[in-house]
């Protein structure tokens, strides 16, 4: 496995899947960015000079870098290609999230060939399997595994999700869930959201802890979820819930 | 010649050649920026949902345009194709200019093929030549031609420029310009810098009207410029010109 970098000060560095300085290392902004490739929502950084952005609203960032590979002529090594399938199967949970395009079909398809990988169907299902063993993690660690913190027009926001094969392996940690989830809510957040995404029957049961839950509920139009809602549909949250929320926010702003 | 719009509000938009609220049209935080091409340094645009983003450092923003067509498979119709040719020009100063990339020249024989344009130096020339001709137009309307507004940590700074194949053209004509850079400072800038960009002699006689001047002379590293100084090799306002004043201040700030 590639090593982690917490550090990045004094670096040249290409942010990779986001756009955002309150995702990046805590010293970004002693670093210089060259370049971004990503797939999410523009996260309002500046730049000095110009520089390489290679964002576009595909399932998965690995589609785009497939796109890089392309455009510059290279080759994809075969060990690269099967971890760029992986993701690509990943972001778009085998192609049923509505981020999904037909560019990632046709990269993951590519990629595949390259990979030595012939039932693309068979290879994701395992592998969602895989990611959906959550025996023996702690709930902190199951709600910090994917977080992404937004400012929300003033406000700080989490938003956590497990994209799991079936709920019924969450369904009895719940409580211990949204124990870790008020004890991260301390860090500062105005809310915290768990998406427990059903990538079976295809919806997220959203788990909220909030200083005003209201606010959540306006931008779902829903009325007194109390700590957890089943979304149906909805498993995308760079697509179905990031944007509502925001939306959601301005308008309590605005008030 | 295409109309001019000052009203986005409601519309969806690609911002294209920046990526800047403060270079668009009032009321584009009431439209939906849709995508976004440009060759400029990233201005800070956050949007709500993922976005097309084609920003690369390139000369100009048609040979990126130009990009899109071959990636998108479409021919360019010869019109349209005359149109980016002379916009490479314009911005790269026919090839001579530090920001011009091999992309740019590639891109600008392809269109000067599509268009039936065959020596492009002769009417790359000729074009530059009629950019020049400044007769009749008043100081302040010279000021605005190409005038471009920065938040530089805070303060706001206008930086014009125009490109000329000789200065002697506008010479007499210095006085005069200062005068409507005093007028225009007064809408609330901190500097107000106009680029007289010498494209034969490939540098610029810079104009400088001021809150603190030092900080422009710190920025390049001069002493005492008064209202204007010669700068030998400056011919880009993006790369040369605005990454400098931006560190500058910053810098400022800082103390």
């Amino acid at each position: 496995a590639p090593s982690i970098q917490t550090s990045v000060a004094g670096q040249r560095v290409i942010l990779v899947d986001h756009s955002d300085y309150l995702q990046a290392p805590a010293d970004i902004t002693k670093a210089t960015v060259a370049g971004l490739v990503d797939h999410h929502k523009l996260g309002g950084l500046t730049t000095d000079e110009p520089i390489e952005v290679w964002v576009f609203p595909t399932g998965c960032t690995n589609t785009i870098i497939a796109r890089m590979y392309t455009s510059a002529g290279i080759l994809i090594p075969r060990e690269i290609a099967c971890g760029m399938l992986g993701a690509i199967i990943s972001d778009t949970l085998l192609f049923r999230s509505p981020t999904t395009t037909q560019e990632d079909r046709d990269a993951a398809a590519k990629l595949a060939q390259t990979a030595g990988v012939e039932d693309i169907q068979a290879f994701g299902l395992k592998q969602l399997q895989a990611k959906s063993s959550i025996e023996g993690m702690s709930a902190i660690n199951l709600l910090k595994q994917d977080l992404k913190t937004f400012d929300m027009h003033g406000q700080k926001v989490g938003v956590a999700q497990l994209e799991l094969i079936d709920l019924s392996i969450v369904a009895a940690r719940k409580d211990e869930l949204l124990s870790a989830m008020k004890i991260l809510k301390d860090e500062g957040y105005h809310s915290i959201l768990l998406m427990l995404t059903d990538i079976g029957k295809q919806g997220t049961d959203l788990l909220v802890v909030s200083d005003n839950v209201r606010i959540i509920e306006s931008a779902f139009g829903l009325k007194e979820i109390g700590d957890s809602v089943w979304l149906p549909g909805v498993v995308s949250r760079k697509k179905q819930v990031v944007p509502v929320l925001l939306r959601a926010f301005e308008g309590d702003r605005a008030q």
